[in-house]
């Protein structure tokens, strides 16, 4: 069994694992950030754990109405200077804990007396080592290169400091309930390994999602890349209209993750014009009208919250990488020109 | 003529007069500013403006130490919440001026009691009328449904706000030769022009840089979608490195955008990583060495500072994507699926 493959598979386990045995770290975090009070939020972190980050934007900005802006390390690293973060949350987000770089922005942050919060897969790393607080993402090793269930714990462990710091019942209820929602999720593999081959010789694709599922967009965009080597880029809708929809013309194939709640109706109308210009449409969502425009149809669980829905979204998009990567006959556990730990100033 | 060609070669002369007349009025802003002493910067906007809006995480971040968040406008619009931006500077770009969430941004956050600021070229939209203070670009109209002019226009807003604040004579010096650095980069277009057939069957592309030039990356990389339908990313060369790196296959073109400054090193080991996977190298820059490491140089001027090259390193990619259109022989002038002014919520 390839590694991704049973890294794919664990998912619900190691999120139900995770929900158990840091509720009271998170807990602990967030009565820091109550007396802290910051005035925004601040989160360093590169690839797939960036896309991890643009999750908080939403999750923290709609929940908690604290702004949220992604660092720009090369401030910290290249430039050798560091804006004003004293009154900030500083929350870096790495598989490893060995990114200089997101480092770097903690180090320089707690030094200006910033409240600082490192989310990472190893509690011995040196960037969980320079944060004042410590999120374990407790996923055991990750031996696929392309990160998969290291992406769904930092996404939950987000859920779960927004979770514990509103601290709202219906917040903690649903929460509970997100290991069931994996798994339910985690049934599409059989059907999406049916029709994966259908896009053996796709040369490119976008993937559009909107608000929370912004993240997802992006997230399976890049799993595609590293696994299968296509050229496939993660766009806001509203982004996407203004400009790259040129690129859209008849059989071009385009990812919607488009789950029930506020973003809906305008990812509906987006399909919509997809549909105009003939576009492939591949659509992740639990709206039964929805799934029906789309060539390829990924069901989403009925119930599944808005709020929630990236950590399970993603999957029908891991899953999909995966697959094609098999079809393209590639070394998916160690793609071309990758290694696990990247290290970046 | 097409506007688009018009539209380009105009820059010099309208920054010269951009730099003239709103100098008074961005002087005014930084004072408010000082006044203000926000705890950070806000800024939303889409498509072109967002890139816009990258340049100023670092003009900002690196000269006046103030971290910049890109706004998530769907938050304020699909979500109906805001995050808390009473003590930020929160700033609108637009070119129409008529972006509905964009202009809900800057509408939520002066209710806030935020201080607000709109940068549009159009002193009577509805963006400029709702926000406190109004810098004007100034282009006149942009008939190019692809944004050239009021793009730089837009960077060079950016960098007068900016240089007012910090009130540093170097940097007033320098934004003073702006359009002399853009008028010298503007020779190269009858270069392009001979060599840009190279690209007429290129299926996709990827563009890099990093620290002020992300935003090159992003904007030429947008231009080649626009214009061309060509699958073209932009991507910081630390992203670039976790994850799509493994796209790069012999011949695989890449724009490089690296002129002299901080970011040239990492940037120079990156395209020697790119020759050893044999990708073809698209290189804007400064560095004498690093152009000669392109299969194609696009040679910036020799004094260009860093923090101003954005607004002269993106014009060989506005000119490439212009005759690589002429070349597959498109509607150049108005690209099929798009607006000029695209509404979005």
């Amino acid at each position: 069994m390839l590694h991704i493959e049973r890294e794919i598979a664990e998912q619900p386990a190691l999120i139900g694992n995770l929900l158990d045995r840091e509720s009271e770290t998170a807990g602990k975090i967030a009565n820091a950030i109550r007396e802290f009070d910051p005035t925004f939020i601040h989160i360093a972190a590169r690839g797939t754990s960036d896309n991890a980050a643009r999750y908080a934007q939403y999750a923290f900005g709609i929940h908690a109405h604290l702004p949220v802006a992604l660092a720009t390390p090369s401030i910290h690293t290249l430039y050798e200077t560091t804006p004003k973060l004293s009154r900030a949350l500083v929350i870096g987000i790495s598989q490893s804990g060995k990114s200089e770089d997101v480092c770097k922005v903690i180090t320089d942050a707690r030094e200006q007396g910033a409240l600082t919060v490192a989310i990472t897969n190893a509690p011995e790393s040196p960037l969980a080592q320079a944060a004042q607080f410590h999120l374990n993402v407790m996923t055991g090793p990750e031996l696929s290169v392309a990160a998969t269930k290291t992406y769904t714990a930092q996404l939950t462990a987000i859920a779960m400091l927004m979770t514990a710091l509103v601290d709202e019942a219906e917040l903690t209820d649903s929460l509970n309930r997100l290991p069931d929602f994996i798994s339910e999720t985690l049934s599409l593999s059989d059907d999406i390994a049916t029709w994966a081959q259908r896009y053996r010789y796709m040369e490119r694709l976008v993937t559009i999602g909107r608000g929370y599922n912004y993240c997802t967009a992006f997230e399976i965009s890049l799993k595609i890349k590293e696994l299968c080597y296509i050229s496939g880029e993660g766009y806001s809708e509203a982004d996407f209209r203004h400009g790259p929809f040129a690129l859209i013309d008849p059989g071009f194939p385009v990812f919607v993750i488009a789950p029930s709640g506020k973003t809906l109706p305008t990812l509906t109308d987006f399909v919509s014009k997809l549909a105009e210009r003939q576009a492939e449409t591949l659509i992740i969502s639990n709206d039964p009208f929805l799934l029906s425009q789309g060539q390829k149809k990924m069901p989403l669980p009925a119930s599944l919250p808005e709020w929630l829905s990236p950590v399970a979204a993603v999957i029908p998009g891991q899953i999909f990488a995966m697959q094609l990567a098999l079809e393209k006959g590639h070394a998916v556990d160690a793609p071309r020109g990758l290694n696990k730990v990247t290290v970046t100033r």
